[in-house]
């Protein structure tokens, strides 16, 4: 089937459309929070001063920034491992995520710091809007390639939107900790974005096999967010835990299982080889699970040979799942998951909310002291009675919960985004920048695709390698300070 | 004109001279700030203890590195989007900025931290070096492939005292407020590196077109450059802000801002094209003119819908900049942008002055609270007279000065970089590695270049991109472990 | 000679081994510190109440992060010149790593944080293992290219065995100063890393020649590593200095010194080629001896202008190093130096041991105040009775330890690394990807090195370039998505 790709009133029509909606929207409800407002030098000077480094800002800024960078670079990059699909690896991402940042500070204010008429928003917020962006990241790498710029956009629009709910209904009903996000972040994403591109399953995909596949530099610059994911997510799994202990351990406990989880790849990548070689994809990705798969206990008593332990399962889950449950997948479920994000987000996602859920059914004062036991899980107001065996049984009720809303939203998200007028490219397209970018590069293989679209496909693709070269330098005398303007 | 580009005594020569300097005024000039001081001991264990949190470093320091991380890698990797200049991209980028950190900390210093003889460095001086060569490394992209390494270095020498005199001019003797530098560094950044290119106008640099553009992984090694700076922005506009809500506001709204100008950045972008495709040159600028925007404002009550606001407006502005203005300024008025500055840093400056003198002038009690309206105004010695419309006036007063001095100042600099004798390249070698470059990729370039130096320009580019690679592995026995000792 | 480099149960069982020890190790003797405790709640609330900001994480995590970031990405990336050895850069430093700070944090539990039984980690101790496994990344540099991934495991596990047994005399029983590590990590590990090279000397090694060298990407590749350690090294030589003065002045000294050698090193660069050309080698590599340098008097009182003059000398030795020392070693002394460590971290190693030396020598109360002189040097407890002159002399005798150690040690582990059954590869097949890697751009080169090694080397190198992309989308119908189980 072909569709039209020309996205020239489509995107724009889009992108002004939400970008308005969110100016109106941040002007009527969105106002600074009281560590972000002028009025903060009122409580200095007083008997009762206050160090202007109690400003919830020094606690929180520096974590803020590295889960900022994984989300930008880190998703990113991890998804530029295709060889000619970079470009839109990495900008659609920085689009989409730009976008879901604005809608989630409404969506998470509305529920979590909406008081006489104003949502007030500080640096945790920040933080939040970043996380719930994170699992629209993990979604779009199951339909990596597959998918327009504008469906990205509607999806981000519903996903955030389902994500708000079911972290409302995770931690303000249910009272479930969920820190580093196994849960609302990695299970919700993942299985929603499993959701939606099995409901956009294409038949032909193996029109576009030959590009769905790395280059040498391309997995190089894979590597880059891999990293960056994989040095940083201690910062996301402490970023929003309570000041002092729980943000400390939080950090130490996944620095423990990320380390772990790089062994316990690198064992199954090469045992599962005949040769015993590496494979860059269980490199990239299987290392990561560990810190998937503490988020949400990373801040409780795991115990750092607790989240050795955690990691060292993971590394080995993922990678299997890789080499035979994501072909399985493909083959017999129709699931086709780009990124493989089932095996690094799903079932290490599936494993942290029942490690959390565990380690809290397992608390009690001998180990957290009596204080820091009510302090860890919040036992005061309405939880005042609860013990920890209640707090486990929510936790893995969060843990369905997020995996319905997973479910059931992501089916009707997939529905809307199967009509046929949002620009997706053809089966034969697919994994392909020039589809939507423009660029010197680009240009000789948009005609061959055009062509090919009329011909047989696959034949011309031994070439492309070759033509991103030798079509360099071709951009014409205005160069980059002169694209020619729109005729 | 054909110049002499080997720079074996003048290069070394340049960067001995000015290193030996900066021994010398430091040695003579240079002392530890109070809180990097060893008796800053002496505050703790009597009656007014102070915590060891409260040195300025805690306060400062992450910001601090993401800063340095901008100027670095942000700046450096931005310009590395040209096929065959990444080498001198980041390694220029490296050298100038090394230099011109340690001249500012001087230039600064004389200006800002001088008493009883000696200039007294802490992190902030650290954070405004940064803050003052990010304005070199602005101008640099308006030059980028036209200059030697040795004109850079004279360029930042000079670059860097002018900005410290217009940065004085601005903070203590008008009391502007520009934290993020939206006057200091891009407006004077910008419109200097402009008349400098100006002045340098090469008549023949379409010999050199073929060069001037991207291949498909400098594109990619380019957008690290644009998201390092894109994520760490809120870190730029919020370092040298006051402590508490002030450093808190800024990293919000900018961190709005440049939400907001990713969206309209992508829409003008599809818009403007006639197929509807995305171009990478808007993408990896374009989406960073929110953040120049909102450097003078940021830390006001510009609220987080005013962010959105600006950051609009400047992804628009930016892009129909990129598309219309870049390729007039180049035809009609003999300005060759490289990298678009004037889109990026020139008009988003210019509008952050502007947005910055408004913000000002509609400050008021009620919104601030009386106390913080003076903290956040600095009402307080011989402003104790001021309201807010004297703060805007004197705003826009700082934004008219700051584009005298690119002017005056750029003209200046720009006829002494003309001079024949600094090693600039030949209007058909820009954009080009191999000029100043040694390395086994890039050596058979060399050669042909020397060789079409004395023929027909251009003949022989189509195939540039195939050398790069028939040519590896050619370095001969020495390989890394020995490179030739000079003949 | 050649050697089986088939992998397939080694690498997995060395992983698997090691990771188990280390689950079982850290169920035995880790717990938390009491800063990541849930205990810590109990300090508040009394008379004596402290704030959470007290709390070590919020004065270490954000330098920790940093360092982070230079173990994996740092020095990952800064090894990816080499044009067929990129996936091995960043992953075997990246499995290395992770092991190594796991082993680390044992080794250096048992030595510095042990009590009751049991060793208690909080963020500095993960600081300390980062520390720890950058000495055996500077080792790494040495052998790049020509051991297997179960050779590095092995040498990790000693080499951290090592680094802390030599860490504990110097600090502990020497009550040496080494905060950035120049004498315990640089030193050391340079030395350890030549000594280990020296004993696997590999006569034949000229036969993989053709790839011990860049291509133009792979230049780029590595400055982003080149980049990220040069940015955070006054995090580095920071990290884990005492609270307040101290931290700040590292960053301060560090900041200096890696400026002045970046001008210096370029200085050199052009000066030592024949047409004044810059080679990529130096610029990534010398300009960060400064940081280096300075590893153990950044926290003394150096003095800005000290860090200058130190930075000024590094940049000269090391760029000298690399034009005429390092062919000489290889040549005369058998020491083949992949990554030129010896000019990077051994002489600037041991600059900084004697700059840490003198100028703990020179340390008098004039300058320090009396509090802060007993407080920089922990004059007290059995050091009451020391002065500068004798902390002076113990700083001395630690580098001589430091060098002993490395050669006795380097020589053990070496013979133990020469051992025929680690799956090293062949020295016709050295700095090649694809002995250990699987991949679709890597396919055919492996066949092609399979039948070299039968036949002539080097024959088939020019065209290597060329297949890396010809090869390209030829993973089969499984992608990423599907890679074969192994048959």
């Amino acid at each position: 089937m072909i569709w039209n790709t020309n996205l020239r009133w489509r995107l724009p029509a889009t992108c002004l459309l939400l970008q308005v909606a969110m100016v109106v929207l941040f002007g009527v409800f969105v106002r600074y929070d009281h560590d972000a407002d002028p009025h903060w030098i009122d409580r200095q000077g007083g008997e009762n001063a206050t160090s202007d480094m109690e400003n919830e800002f020094y606690y929180r800024y520096p974590s803020f920034q590295d889960v900022h960078v994984m989300i930008f670079v880190g998703f990113g990059f991890l998804m530029t491992f295709l060889q000619r699909y970079g470009y839109s690896s990495v900008g659609f991402n920085f689009l989409l995520a730009a976008f879901g940042i604005q809608w989630a500070l409404l969506m998470q204010g509305w529920f979590h710091s909406y008081s006489q008429g104003y949502i007030h928003v500080g640096v945790e917020n920040l933080i939040n809007a970043d996380f719930c962006v994170g699992s629209v990241c993990v979604a779009f790498g199951a339909v990596l390639g597959k998918v327009s710029p504008v469906q990205l956009l509607i999806m981000t629009l519903f996903q955030v939107t389902l994500f708000s709910v079911n972290e409302f209904i995770l931690l303000s009903l249910l009272e479930v900790k969920d820190a580093g996000g196994s849960m609302t972040i990695h299970t919700f994403g993942a299985y929603f974005g499993l959701t939606v591109t099995w409901i956009l399953y294409r038949p032909s995909l193996h029109q576009s096999k030959e590009r769905q596949s790395a280059v040498y530099h391309s997995d190089l610059f894979a590597m880059i967010g891999t990293l960056f994911l994989w040095m940083y997510w201690p910062s996301f799994n402490s970023a929003v835990s309570k000041h002092g202990d729980a943000q400390h351990r939080a950090a130490i406990n996944t620095y423990c299982s990320l380390a772990a989880c790089v062994l316990t790849s690198v064992a199954l990548s090469s045992a599962l080889h005949k040769k015993g070689k590496l494979d860059m994809v269980h490199i990239q990705n299987a290392t990561l699970a560990g810190g998937v798969a503490v988020g949400t206990a990373a801040e409780m008593m795991l115990m750092p040979y607790g989240s050795l332990i955690v990691g060292f399962l993971c590394g080995i889950i993922s990678t299997l799942g890789f080499v035979y449950l994501t072909p399985f997948l493909e083959s017999k479920l129709r699931i086709q998951d780009t990124c493989g994000i089932h095996n690094l987000h799903g079932m290490p996602g599936i494993i942290g909310g029942i490690v959390g859920a565990v380690t809290a059914s397992c608390a009690n004062a001998s180990v957290y002291g009596a204080k820091g036991l009510a302090n860890a899980f919040d036992f005061d107001g309405f939880k005042t009675t609860w013990d920890s065996s209640m707090q486990g049984k929510f936790q893995a009720a969060g843990l369905f919960v997020s995996l319905a809303m997973a479910l059931v939203g992501g089916i009707i998200v997939g529905i809307i985004l199967k009509l046929p007028f949002w620009g997706q490219p053809a089966d034969g397209n697919c994994f392909e920048d020039s589809v939507y970018w423009e660029g010197p590069c680009l240009r000789m293989e948009t005609e061959e695709l055009e062509t090919k679209q009329a011909s047989k496909p696959g034949s011309g693709s031994r070439g492309l390698g070759g033509h991103i070269l030798r079509t360099t330098g071709r951009r014409g005398p205005g160069g980059r300070s002169g694209p020619s303007p729109p005729k």
